[in-house]
């Protein structure tokens, strides 16, 4: 592991310096390796298929494991979606004179190298590759043991590709061996990984957040609110609010808590009450709430703090913006809370006071995504609040450093 | 300590939502509470003082803990030019309407609560608690301990100027109790404190950094370096290399190894030699350094890496600009590191393959400073690269936010 990570530096070195027109060459090479590659790839798929589904993998998580040629066209779109985003290395802003002749701005530069550990799709393989290097950055990826020969299968097609343009082939390294004890080393590689980005299911953050000595950018729940204020559109509140938690449930930006201000209920409840109904959709209410939702079950503290992930959703009737704040700062995982109102001060009271990762006013909260804000493609959504925050695109994946160019200028303290 | 961690907590959701003309009012109230108060802040500074002197601290320390009218004076002027900066808080940028029909941009926003934990200077406590609130954050602070009359006296100053203009007295708040476990206790604070930034000497910031939760913008070595290239003038590299050294040796931006090209080592370090010879530098040169400078010591593998922090200089004669930067990326600790040309393809390439906080081209490497570059005054600066990258000024005590304005849309997936 530990030489796996040297190569990654070394490659790193080169990479950061490696000009647009290179990365895109890499990248299109890419996207022709898998097209040429399909027959390897969903062989390779079927193994790891059948050897999932001998060990009573559940449905689902064999269904995210499948490739067929339509997960194959979709992740060779993904790649060539990449190679046309601007490259975001380099780029020089604020560059300005001071008073002592120095002129001082910031370039944009990567990261250096990224570990990303992820669960079982396979897909993730291509994207955080062409992710990474499209940023200048060599990374580590760390796929699911399920998907070990996908992965591989996936992993040739990328180094083939580095080949052919010339680029380091350890730009670009899989983790190939399946054991747990793997993500282990990887973490403690501190010296060669700059930063982790875990993608899967809340334990594995978890236990990447607790055990790893290196940066994470790291996304846990998405516990996202809609306001309905007192100066509310009536048909837009129905329409946003049945948009946020209905079209599609086990999303991080699904609605899991509606919060309608009491001069309000009246009018909203009843009706998002019977669409919830036809959806089905189960309500759990505050009492206040109840009293038009004749149906909901009592809302406990332990739903203010749920995220479903599914056709449940918590429902609680607030005085008003103020308290609507409350809730979201004390009960919110700071991912995606939005009002609906047509009142200006109360909006834009509720932009600056709700402190979350995306902050909004009379949209679905089913928006809050990379491709939806025009960031391209995202390796996840960070619901932290350093560095990277909400989505996370290739400007996440960068950092900045100052440049100072001057005429030998000296400093007279 | 849960308890004040709760109380800044709080404090922060009002300080965020603070308008930059409050903020104002309140650090200029600072400045007054604390020109009103100078007869208390030199009576607190004498008992610490006093019982440092007494308990044998060393010379430079008792300096540093020295309060008199002059450093009353700049602490008034310090806290006056953070009042004069731009408030960063709120700004919206890259707002602009996606193909759905929302707006999508980014609201700068405070981090939440800060935690400083610092050192022998009582004037960090002013400094401090005037860039957190002037950037929308509560703040708690851990002087020294031989500092703590001192500290006291000055965030009695702050209270009452945060009461004067009905801030929450909680929005800056010092750890009263002297002992070391108070740090351990803060660091265990993550519900409650959003970042920590230490200041103070590098075995410190190594103990916090190991033993918090929450992340620490940290600065550790300034191992800086300058490489005098082939193309480089003479008489700018003589007096560039001579300030980067010598204007002022114990601060993190000196220079701690020259590289010089060896086409020029000949006609550049003689006359150094002569120069640092004069001003009390102790060189160590590698072989070929030496041939040049006879009195040099020889250098060994520890003085490529040692930040002095002093009068002694280690150089390395290098082929080119490559071995240059292989020797900085390697040794350095990615803080400041520049080079000496007129060659604009090597100007380019070492800016962007050097992999430093701060990289420069024909100045001194003394400019490394928040002042210098223009963002008022600094918290520290930063040798990670996540968040917050060199000097950290108001911008590195914020975050963003993703801020979207609707019109009522909803998503189609």
């Amino acid at each position: 592991m530990r030489t796996l990570g040297a190569a990654a530096r070394a490659a790193s070195g080169v990479l950061s310096c490696a000009d647009a027109a290179i990365k895109s060459r890499a990248l299109k090479a890419m996207a022709e390796r898998l097209d040429a590659a399909r027959a390897e790839l969903k062989a390779a798929n079927g193994v790891d298929v059948a050897r999932a589904a001998e060990g009573g993998l559940d449905a689902a998580r064999l269904d995210r494991l499948g490739i067929n040629d339509k997960t194959i066209d979709r992740m060779i779109d993904g790649v060539l979606q990449v190679e046309k985003l601007p490259d975001p290395v380099g780029e020089v802003t604020d560059l300005s004179y001071r008073p002592t002749g120095i002129q001082v701005g910031r370039m944009r530069v990567p990261l250096g190298v990224i570990a990303i550990i992820y669960e079982s799709r396979p897909n993730v393989t291509a994207e955080a590759a062409s992710l990474c290097l499209k940023s200048g950055n060599a990374c580590i990826l760390r796929g699911g043991s399920e998907a070990i020969e996908s992965n591989r299968a996936i992993a040739a097609c990328v180094s083939a590709a580095l080949g052919d343009v010339q680029l380091p082939m350890a730009a670009v390294q899989l983790v190939r061996t399946p054991d747990r004890a793997a993500v282990g080393a990887l973490l403690k590689l501190d010296e060669h990984i700059d930063v982790i980005v875990p993608r899967g299911g809340k334990t594995l953050i978890e236990r990447i957040s607790r055990e790893s000595r290196i940066p994470v950018i790291k996304h846990l729940d998405g516990v996202c609110h809609l306001y309905i204020d007192d100066a509310a559109d009536l048909e837009m509140s129905l329409s946003i609010a049945f948009n946020s938690k209905a079209e599609k449930y086990a999303v991080c930006n699904a609605l899991e808590t509606l919060l309608v201000a009491e001069g309000m209920a009246g009018q909203v409840l009843p009706g998002l009450g019977e669409r919830f109904a036809q959806a089905g959709v189960e309500l759990r209410g505050c009492p206040k709430a109840q009293r038009w939702l004749p149906s909901a079950k009592d809302a406990t503290e332990a739903d203010w703090q749920a995220e479903y992930l599914g056709p449940v959703l918590a429902v609680r009737v607030v005085d008003g913006v103020d308290q609507a704040i409350n809730h979201i700062n004390r009960y919110g995982s700071q991912h995606t809370d939005a009002i609906v109102t047509q009142n200006y001060a109360r909006a834009r009271h509720f932009l600056r006071a709700v402190d979350s990762s995306s902050v909004m006013v009379n949209a679905s909260t089913q928006f809050a995504d990379g491709m939806e804000y025009g960031l391209g493609a995202e390796i996840g959504i960070s619901t932290d609040k350093l560095h990277a925050r909400g989505p996370v695109g290739l400007h996440g994946l960068t950092t900045e450093k100052y440049v100072v160019f001057g005429n030998g200028e000296i400093r007279h303290r």
